[in-house]
């Protein structure tokens, strides 16, 4: 019997991988014999280059780039044997680089992400998959053109300083010195949000905030944002700025769709492409997956709920296995053939979240225990299921 | 397919029948055509008689007697359709029938359990099942005797007053006036303690002190139970003091051994017996248990244990459903064939005992939805197992 297990990460408890491995090693110790292909997956966010290359291999490439404040720092991207390049952006131009009092989204820029982009040109990728999210800027993708090698003028013909608010004085965009290999190249984004680039939902009201703006900052970024999509359609491109996602990452996604031809998809469904899923699926009799808290409100797990999908598609049987189960409605239960929370016993949090690796293996054994308790009550013929 | 469901209660969350009904909605929802037997268990301590009521008719007797004070209470005891009584000693000498200041051991009496017992004969059983468990007399049976008839002395001649401290001052026995059928009748004791009458793990020792026992007061009552014993042995009585249970109860086990030859059995298998568990579990072709706490310390909790080995020396597969499991050892594990605790989320412990009943509807559902997808894949033929 071919196996395919193929969960999301327990976020704060468990590794994709090690959610594989628990689930491979309950599993075993009732079907030693089955085909296990392990796959760990992401949902777009945070550690989907990981997951990529431990599908796909590939190989890491460190570059000293700029962060949101200008200063040199080390990113990290992937590079796939197909030659594709796979950059979190979050490298360049994260929150996580800046401490709290830095957080500056007049300020803070882009222009990292666009040195990896850059970098990943030179060497001669076809196609870069990039994950939006964790940004701590608000420049609509200023910074990142400009590192592409466009340049943005004022009025008085002043090229335009790093920060979202400068784009509240631009008058003319110039792309003449846009790396070449842009156009040849296919930029695919994984990117779960749908806000717009500008107004009540877009990038700076709704994510402003938490990136440090005021509400009067928030106010003047919004201006600002808006002005440029406005230049850029005065400048012959076609307007992106209501598309979902164009408020991505702080309009990111905007620039990207705008000057890059960029494809925007939800993470999982990059993700899933990514490491063909849909054929491992076509190829496994049964199939695995789990999530760290499976629940109603987040859209079933962004993985089991798209795992659980194809496997349907595919009628193929699909099992969840999860850290907990919280409300889901009939329906949603139904997507999959067996739902198994594997908490054991009421504990804190942190002591629940530190054995996971041991719940979720047990967790697997019993199920796998509890399938071939049915088979062998079919084979004496007892059962009409 | 015959499935035998046969849990515990979930202390403090669900009544076994509710565990059962559980049980069986959530199995239904997968099979719905199966033959299911609900047979609500419990290990002799409270609650064993409504067990028993479920499982085998029979009508409850309201009486009035003493309770451990010697104030007037009612009190119910079970009449089976097979002359068989079920007397459970709480009702009539329970700790929960005195406020915290009445605590009293030296003076506190087991004279309302003779009263139950007599009551029991007058009705003509062949057979009293008692379960002990739960009292607030620690007098080794010298109320219930008297109320079965017995008189005690002291030197002078004296009649004895009620109370453990009284027995100190014992001289000589009369059981001229003992009930006539005490002899004639089965007296079957629950009893899951196992110290013996008198010393450091006596009855004195060990459960004076939650019935209000002072230090002091312990070893006035241990010496005073001693010596009842001592006269017991000299009266020709064989001397049952240090068999396992003779501390049960105050010492109410050494004097239904002595004066009543009473059988003591744990409680599991008192109950197992009055139900016919061992045909039940013969007639079935899945067996289903359950337990609110699994757990090493408590030997796998009484009746999922009692209730696998059973399971297991007849060749039944058995699935134990339960509240929480916790730290099974492998050979622990290996008794039953499936193992699933039925928290779905953390919560507080007050929200996890009230979702009993859902948590354990979906836990069985989804063993149920594993076995089926365990032989449909085995129909497929893919499964070796």
């Amino acid at each position: 019997m071919k196996i395919l297990i193929a969960p999301d990460a327990f976020k704060e408890s468990l590794e994709a991988l090690e959610v594989c491995r628990a689930i491979q090693s309950g599993f075993e110790q009732v079907l030693p014999d089955a085909d296990y292909t392990l796959l760990p997956m992401a949902d777009g966010g945070e550690g989907t280059a990981s997951i990529l290359s431990y599908a796909l291999g590939g190989r890491w490439k460190d570059v000293i780039v700029n962060d949101p404040l200008m200063r040199p720092i080390t990113a990290k991207y992937l590079l796939l044997p197909d030659n594709t390049a796979v950059i979190e952006i979050a490298q360049a131009c994260g929150l996580h680089l800046l401490m709290s009092e830095e957080r500056h989204p007049l300020i803070t820029s882009s222009y990292g992400v666009g040195e990896l982009i850059a970098d990943a040109l030179g060497e001669g990728v076809k196609r870069i998959i990039i994950g939006l999210g964790g940004s701590a800027t608000n420049d609509a993708g200023l910074g990142m053109l400009m590192a592409l090698g466009m340049a943005f003028y004022d009025a008085k013909g002043q090229a335009l300083a790093q920060g979202g608010s400068e784009l509240a004085h631009l008058r003319r965009i110039d792309a003449v010195r846009l790396h070449p290999k842009v156009l040849d190249t296919v930029f695919e984004v994984a990117c779960d949000v749908t806000n717009p680039l500008c107004g009540s939902s877009g990038a700076s009201a709704v994510f402003g905030p938490q990136k440090g703006a005021s509400p009067k900052q928030v106010a003047l970024l919004d201006k600002a944002v808006s002005h440029f999509a406005a230049v850029c359609h005065q400048h012959g491109y076609q307007d992106y700025q209501n598309i979902a996602g164009a408020g991505a990452a702080g309009g990111l996604g905007f620039a990207l769709m705008t000057f890059c031809s960029a494809n925007l998809k939800s993470g999982f469904d990059t993700v899933a492409e990514a490491v063909s899923l849909d054929k491992h699926i076509a190829h496994a009799d049964l199939v695995i997956t789990g999530e760290g808290k499976l629940d109603a409100q987040s859209a079933m797990g962004k993985v089991a709920g798209g795992i659980s999908q194809l496997a349907k598609a595919h009628g193929k049987p699909v099992i969840a296995i999860c850290g907990s189960v919280d409300g889901l409605n009939p329906a949603q239960s139904a997507q999959f053939d067996v739902v198994m929370p594997s908490i054991q016993k009421l504990d804190t949090v942190d002591k629940v979240l530190k054995s996971g690796y041991e719940n979720v293996e047990t967790t697997a054994f019993n199920v796998a225990a509890a399938m071939r308790l049915g088979s062998n009550l079919y084979c004496k013929e007892w059962v009409c299921w």
